[in-house]
């Protein structure tokens, strides 16, 4: 799990056209990321981590960590993974700051969660964990945060709407104010994704988009990448569609990289 | 709509690794072909045609409609799209027999449904359909029976299961012994895709999987292909994975060829 990942300058180059915009900016630049399946599973059912895509692939989400300010995956991720949201490319020159929406503020993160121990360990940076304004002063937020200031990391408080979601628009603002943030790797899961596709508010954030599909099906009952039917002001749906798409295969998979024109 | 279209040598060469198997032999060889979307979707609908793929994908079809003795297509297909079922490649060499499975024979061909004039144009072959044996004698088969016959065509009683459904080692063998058909291009819809996928007793007549993913989202309502996870006889469920893989950009989207492995 700790092995050093190598990604060769032909590929490099291959992605370069798909690079996070050179900041200062009002909002990040947001690459959209995820490994998916022909049906566009992410994973086999909720919180189980299912092996989809090759070592190649693997080694690319690792090389486009280093190039983005920060990583975003839901609650959901956090919990069913324990991710360590770090990049272990061979002589990363920059490591993004993993953020983590949690709205509920539910994660119970401590001492032992991997993210925290990457950071520990000098191979990453501390977390930042963005919840419901509502909870800032629960019994629970206030000594995961005292735990996660040790190390650089904390919490950011944010208005969600009456279920309990955050605005793209709000949440983006939020990480350039408070942590300088310039581009973000969103990379999951399944509700964070949708919610960035679903409608042209929040899809006009996405600068690029990189996904790998696995030559299989998980079949019914997965977690898919597959938005709501979000009409727009007309009334009328626009499904997203990618403009100036490559594919480039990788070992038996395939990244699809493209960027949202609607 | 009736344009012909070209195919060239360069790419005619990368598919030749998944030709249908030169017959003859018990059951035909099956490509399973299709075009989705990246959520998986065939159409935005039941019944509703959608535009997914661009022009190169689409000569590719026509000419993978030539390497094979038959195409099929389910009813609701024939139904939605009023098909041609024919090949319009330059120059085609061989027209595949248009097959419709209809159990219920609820499809009401005429002299006006369009595979129908295709075959009397001289640009195709008669279509044969496929029904649940009970209806053999339903006073509606019996006067289309009489149509298609003036054509080349007709119609295959074989017996269904309690659910209405045809076994996929019933069928096969039937278009070997009635029509002498040793490769059969499967093109749709949903419910046939998912019915070959879905366990390792239909997946086994797969020979090829030859299928066109577009660079789009149709979003949550879509008619998917996504099989139902029947487990095998230890009790396990395994997704079927294709090998032998390889993944060719045409125009915007990308197509893959590959063997089922399991």
């Amino acid at each position: 799990m700790s092995s050093v990942l190598k990604f060769p300058d032909d590929l490099v180059a291959q992605f370069e056209p798909y690079s996070p915009l050179p900041g200062p900016h009002d909002f990040p630049s947001v690459t959209l990321t995820f490994a998916c399946s022909l049906d566009s599973a992410l994973s086999l059912a909720p919180g189980v981590q299912t092996h989809l895509s090759g070592p190649a692939t693997k080694s690319m989400t690792h090389y486009l960590r280093t190039l983005h300010s920060a990583i975003l995956v839901g609650v959901s991720t956090a919990v069913a993974d324990d991710p360590g949201l770090n990049s272990r490319l061979e002589g990363a020159k920059h490591q993004p700051i993993p953020i983590i929406l949690d709205p509920k503020a539910r994660w119970d993160i401590t001492e032992s969660s991997r993210v925290v121990q990457t950071a520990r360990d000098g191979k990453g940076r501390a977390p930042w964990i963005l919840i419901n304004s509502k909870h800032w002063d629960d019994e629970a937020v206030v000594n995961r945060r005292g735990m996660l200031q040790k190390y650089g990391g904390g919490y950011i408080g944010i208005p969600a709407d009456e279920s309990g979601k955050f605005s793209w628009r709000t949440l983006l603002s939020k990480l350039k104010q408070e942590l300088a943030i310039d581009s973000v790797m969103v990379e999951g899961g399944g509700n964070v994704i949708n919610s960035l596709l679903e409608d042209g508010e929040s899809r006009q954030f996405v600068h690029n988009v990189i996904v790998t599909i696995a030559p299989t099906w998980l079949g019914k009952g997965g977690v898919v990448v597959s938005p709501e039917r979000k009409p727009d002001a007309s009334g009328a749906y626009k499904p997203p569609r990618l403009s100036k798409v490559k594919w480039i295969p990788m070992d038996e998979d395939v990244v699809l990289c493209g960027k949202l024109s609607n």
